[in-house]
């Protein structure tokens, strides 16, 4: 049993989260490094997070973890001294991944190092070079249009050595091995939407699961996007049949309504709760979407080869609104009672998770006698029924092994909470069993 | 061929059902007692029914056989001595199985007593308590404002004692073992649609059946509901993987179209047939609806571990018209007609069911060369087709095993019937054989 | 690869097809005869056709071939011995399959022997008795109409003997031994759409296929209707399990849309790409079909007992336009664009038949690190992907074995050429291979 009333701890839940997300925002995260190591030592404040460090060369599937990058400072400046673009004011303004430089140059050979969104001239693009060795910066299409003629100084102080690529995973024991899986990205610098959001709504939900006695074990990964996932999973083979459920959560602070794209499988238990969910809470304003093989680390949960049964829970979808990407992902961009929303609906989601078993009826020859064991409303003859009667009636009739909860409250359109309580009621009154 | 033309003693059936009604209209029935055996006795005028007896007591399945209950006499009278209410006018005035009772009461010790439908203040409700004791008694809630302060005499001449309950049951051999089971309440005292009409429905068809030579065997079950039909199948478990086909019938005499409940099962033939038979002759003039495990004894014949290939077939259904379980369910609210048209819906229903079989083409290398047969029009390259030429075509390509002739209808929208007679030629012409 | 930029020959090709409907509309054509021998002469001018003669008398499945037929002359003379019907005219005049005579008779007897569509009065229509021996004429109501009474010369100069029933055949060897069956009947005499626009069609795509290197081996059927193809198919049951598609075609050179009409098996490749690509490239003019057993030669191709992957492509379909077997299916009916309209489409087709393969990610854990291999887009961190990357990524996480590239086209909705390209770029990259 997850979910509970709000209390007033848990009221002030979204403007902890939005605090956290303030204390992350200045660090300059990648797929390796300090920053992502500094930002899992801040988790490390509210979880008790394992962190895991694998070396650079470790071969993960088809990939090999990367050198290390950290970047300690990185400026333009224009022929008269003048810091132009400065890392250490916004670190977008950093190529990530950029090899050091250090050298003047013309303006004609700095804009080919120059990166801008001519769409949206008033934004800084967030730009990667992973796998080639390279090194840019990031601006407006404003500033570079104003750019004089004239020489540049160009300085990245960066390092490309040796090291680690770091993780960070907490797993909470549950009553049985069968294990839900939460899944974030923590590689992105400056950028609140994706994925601070993701992060302290993931932090602030384990911490508040780690408070119960859930059925199902649970384990969180804070992890750099597609090689973090791809080495966890080649480091984890043996888990993988245990994941029974899983999300990836991200873009979880802005003010648009939830989508969720389904699982490679389409039709696992997570993404028809889901699917259900959503539909039922948001109606219109939400939506689910077909599994598609690009977006976040589902990308490699689903990859044909693992198939695990992980959809992944936004807001906005990836790459679909103006803000996605660029500075104007900022601390603006994301509010307190949006983070709280979101930590409610995968608490409730994790709620459902939890309580929807398959059942057997254990008297399934005709109807038991209701009335005996105090299940039933006992004068007859009358032409209403009270909905818990009906919910009990459903719940017995297909409760034959290949009908979890969801199928019965979709067949009888009977609230969740409602059948979930009668399949309670009719498991104490010794009718009903879970199948394992 | 249960099928055949209407012919007078056939039209009159309808004023013999309503008849009947009228002679059954004023016995108290309930789940088991006299009224109950009076009905059968008076069936068993119609057709050879066999009366089963089961004593108080006997476990069916998760039940109990209850003690039977008698009622004599039943009156409340005011001050001045005057009865104001009188079982022997109207049965419903009488809680069914209340225990008896006989003292003065004040007005406020009465009410606790006493049943109404405020929302329909004129009319007097059908209430029971068949499993724990009380007394009551049933008025409209007019007559219930109107009732002054006072001392009342209440008076309950019931018994309540081991004795039996009953059903009756009739069986019609057919050419195979394989068995029709066509169910009908026989418990509610004097209403008429539910359930004197269903009655009156299975005794004229089974009549009508018992003339013809079946291919299946039918059995015809009148039963107490819930109980009833729970104790049938307790005592009958060997009999059931022999019912292929079955409805539970009743409120079959109101003005309303028809209403076809699926068996759980969904797609049981029955459930094929019924839902193109009606959408086919009644059109929007009809409804089919998926199972739901509440009704009549639908609810115990498709429990998970019984889940027998059982519909319900119904006007108007369970609950859904506001003469439904009150004194206006009466003998105007059920007509002859209607209850003729119920007649031949089944009659219909049951000749195609007869009919559906599944067939293996013997000749399923290309089209067999019609025109030696004397089944294919000899005059060629015409630019129209006979519907009959086609119904042989559509039979012989579709008969690999796996369709039934409804299939076929349904994928070459040609009438049954007429695919039903192509199939007869062709299985003259040794082009067809059944599956068995 | 089948399909090429179309140069100056292959747009000459609609003219060509056209003179060679033009060099064959005179010829008396039936389902055996000279007609057709010197049909297949004609088309064997083309592409190097196979003649098969099978002797009258032979058992066919069910069937036996009949007499060979043969007319030479054929005329009507009125009283003033003016020839009021001329078979040398229009051998449409002549009741197909009419045996000899030769008297002189009433008018009111020769009317026994006439052929008229009453509902078109200007219009020859098209008869033949094949199984029944009768002579007769064909002629238009008006003409009927306007005759006189008086006594008529009838002379019908026609033999029915012991012969053959001759196809052609044509088989190009592909790669493997699975083949792809196109089918189209000779049978008919001067009718243009019905059906020397199937010739044509057929036969130029024969041509053009027999100049490519096809994966699949291809079989080109001319054969009379109904008994060329029971006769096709009783004599090549062993071939039959290496048909894995296949085409009847006919009704090519109309000015209508194209309809496809599905297989018995209703999802065969075949019919999953000609719906596909029908319904891409021509929306809403055209039109898929589920499966009727009647029409052309699929009635065989797809009985019960057969069952091939074979559908059936036309523009308007059988039976369904006013010209259809009547003296208006003339020269005038069909047009040279419109038969190279068919071709193409045709060639498109197979070129699909040919790329449509299943294949297996041979790096099914995780995405492979696309970049190292070249086919990634080397800048990361940009919110639009190029369509060739969606393409990449869809194919490795689709092929699993299960999904051919058809599926994964319709999940991503991404053109299918595009994604054949993407998988032999994966192919080529060793990370992809074809299921067999």
């Amino acid at each position: 049993m997850i979910d509970q009333p709000d209390n007033r701890e848990r009221q002030e839940a979204g403007q902890r989260m939005y605090d956290l997300i303030v204390e992350l925002y200045p660090i300059c995260r990648s797929i390796t490094g300090n920053g992502v190591r500094e930002t899992l030592e801040i988790i490390g404040k509210h979880i008790p997070l394992q962190l895991v460090e694998v070396p650079t060369g470790t071969r993960v599937f088809d990939w090999e973890i990367p050198r290390e990058w950290n970047a300690r400072d990185a400026f333009i400046k224009n022929a008269a001294g003048d810091k132009i673009i400065d890392f250490k004011k916004l670190n977008l303004h950093l190529l990530n991944y950029s090899i050091p430089v250090h050298q003047k140059i013309s303006l004609g050979e700095l804009k080919q190092h120059l990166y801008t969104i001519p769409e949206k001239p008033d934004l800084v693009p967030y730009r990667t070079s992973y796998y080639q060795e390279r090194w840019g910066f990031c601006m407006s299409q404003n500033q570079l249009d104003s750019l004089e003629d004239g020489e540049y100084e160009v300085y990245v102080d960066t390092s490309l050595e040796k090291g680690h690529l770091t993780y960070g995973e907490y797993y909470i024991r549950g009553e049985t091995d069968d294990e839900v899986l939460i899944s974030t990205h923590v590689c992105h610098p400056s950028l609140c939407n994706d994925n601070l959001s993701g992060i302290a709504v993931a932090t602030f939900l384990a911490g508040e699961i780690s408070k119960t006695s859930p059925r199902y074990s649970y384990r969180f990964l804070f992890i750099p996007g597609t090689i973090g996932s791809i080495a966890w999973l080649s480091r984890n083979e043996s888990r993988l049949p245990h994941i029974k459920h899983g999300l990836v959560i991200t873009l979880l602070g802005d003010d648009s309504g939830f989508t969720y794209k389904c699982s490679r499988q389409g039709d696992a238990t997570i993404d028809r709760i889901t699917t259900y969910y959503l539909r039922k809470r948001f109606k219109e304003n939400s939506k689910t979407i077909d599994f598609i093989p690009y977006g976040y680390d589902e990308r490699q949960y689903c990859s044909p080869g693992i198939n695990l049964p992980v959809g992944c829970l936004t807001r906005n979808p990836y790459g679909t609104f103006p803000e996605y990407h660029t500075s104007a992902d900022n601390l603006q961009f994301v509010k307190p009672e949006r983070l709280y929303e979101s930590l409610k609906v995968l608490r409730e989601l994790m709620d459902m998770v939890e309580k929807n078993d398959t059942y057997i009826n254990l008297n399934p020859k005709c109807e038991p006698q209701l009335g005996k064991r105090g299940l039933y409303d006992k004068l007859g003859g009358r032409s209403d029924s009270k909905t818990m009667q009906l919910a009990i009636l459903w719940v017995l009739n297909q409760s034959d092994g290949d009908n979890d909860l969801l199928d019965i409250v979709q067949k009888s359109d009977i609230d969740f909470q409602l059948i979930a309580e009668a399949a309670e009621k009719l498991k104490e009154s010794k009718l009903l069993k879970t199948v394992r």
